[in-house]
């Protein structure tokens, strides 16, 4: 049975991106009862408020989120701060009306790279969910420099230690969202 | 003669953006010897290091922001951050080798929306601009709230106060500038 | 029958702050079961881990917050950023063993000053907040201007339209604190 | 001949403070023409405007600031961001007529502790200057771990690494002021 819907959304467009490859793990181990679905952002166009119809990618994405209790958010750090493209997915997922299909829920973020990992783009993310309305998972964060041998050669997270702040992480953020969607 | 070239950048990509407004009039009344372009960010592709071979409208940008002495850049404020139109022109531009067409420019920035006049979004760019190493422009800050009558029927700016400020900063940037590249 | 305790810890040392206004404002009218006491931060030294023993000031305040529920945080904004006293206070409680006195708790921010009604301000005190593991209100933000008059001759609020955000302030931080302690 | 004088704020009141031997590293091996002088916060009060005499420890600090054409600020990070007694001395620079003592000026900032280099209070203090109008050096930023051996017994900065770049952000302030302050 499951009880908790996750949607996973990364941003790099990278085939081989080390920020998918933190969302993969976390949904290959995820405990009974969690689902994580990694949206899809390779079609998503730029927010442009002269687009007056939906492009059926942003459709799409939207229906995800609306059927998610929490989201997971990945993000490369790119000059100091967010990737374009998961900004832009939260753009998109913002104009529903009444902020509707993310007020209220919660999220987690992780991210690799950026020489401290990620860290200066996280807190520019963790401002942007305060308009979005998101209740996110304090601790632990997840920070990842990709030095050295995080990945294997197929690109998968082999970091024991980046694996347990994953693992925590989620169990926080099931902890997080089991309280404040009651 | 030409002593300043300016590149301006909006991060808006409509066609009657308040925010191209604004740049627009600083286009028009900007001094003899100052000379500004406005970028065409309309066919700009996310960055994703994937793609092995440069867009047309990348090689572009990237000749025009070698050209240039400094950066005039306006957005509006998506969910207390940048627009991601803007943040993708800029890390296309960090991308060309040793950060070699951006490093040790000046810049300034404005914006108009957001409730704060895009103060938010302005804070986070002002941290983007540290790995680009622009030096930046601190005063005037120029936050449109675009309440009101601040742009006329025809989207122009028609604010006397943002006016100024928009001539000050020109000002300002032309200034330091001057200092920076000598 | 009280059921929430609330600190308020105003940033401003003033005899007269408009910020302790907006939380003496929120004491006056919290409902049936709230109670907020406001701390005292005229005798706390600045954090300095070379004081081996506990200032009076400092045990105190730690008393208090232990006894406490969730926070109610009120700060002038000082040259964009957070006033030093609030943040002192911050500190002192953060050294508590296992950050034992705030971690988990809730709270909510508040601000009169600074132009953009201290959002500047707030935004970096949201950052301090995930190191000290506390779940923040995200809506209403309370940004009071200060401009006109929003306070009378004897320095109370009388600004409805602020009155209203803390009274929905202070309903959002009691049901988050309701959820999360659970 | 001196040609450059520097004045160096330290976040930490600790005697033994590894901020402050980053501070006294840059002094000792400052190159002849410039002159770096180390403010002293230990008593220096909380700002509070209803104090309507300045103690003499501002007092001092105010012609000290006035006198240098430059700041070196060095601060732990507390709490995810800047230390109260740095934050404090600069809003009691701020507060003299027109900004008078600081704006127009260049500074530099480095810091040691935090988990991530200070990273997360330099941004903060980022923002700050940007309301101060000092000009900040964008590279090298001076991120020091404490991690390890960094400092000897006698707390004094043994770790070439960060010596160097201490030393390349001294040299990228004195050629920043060169340029600024023509």
């Amino acid at each position: 049975m499951t009880s908790l819907k996750i949607l996973a959304i990364c941003g790099s467009l990278r085939q081989k991106s080390n920020n998918k490859a933190l969302l993969q793990y976390a949904m290959q181990q995820a405990p009974t009862g969690i689902e994580i679905e990694l949206a899809d952002l390779s079609g998503l166009p730029f927010y442009n408020s002269d687009l007056t119809e939906k492009p059926d990618s942003v459709t799409k994405l939207i229906a995800q989120a609306a059927a998610a209790d929490a989201l997971l958010l990945a993000s490369p750090e790119y000059n100091y701060s967010i990737a374009p493209a998961l900004k832009n997915a939260l753009d998109w997922l913002s104009r529903e009306p009444n902020n509707g299909v993310l007020a209220g829920k919660t999220a987690a973020i992780m991210g690799s790279g950026g020489g401290m990992g990620t860290s200066r783009a996280q807190y520019h993310l963790r401002q942007v969910c305060v308009f979005l309305d998101l209740h996110l998972v304090n601790k632990p964060e997840v920070f990842c420099n990709s030095f050295g041998d995080s990945f294997n050669a197929a690109g998968e997270l082999v970091d024991e230690r980046i694996q347990g702040l994953i693992q925590q992480q989620l169990q926080a953020l099931a902890e997080l969202t089991g309280k404040i969607r009651n």
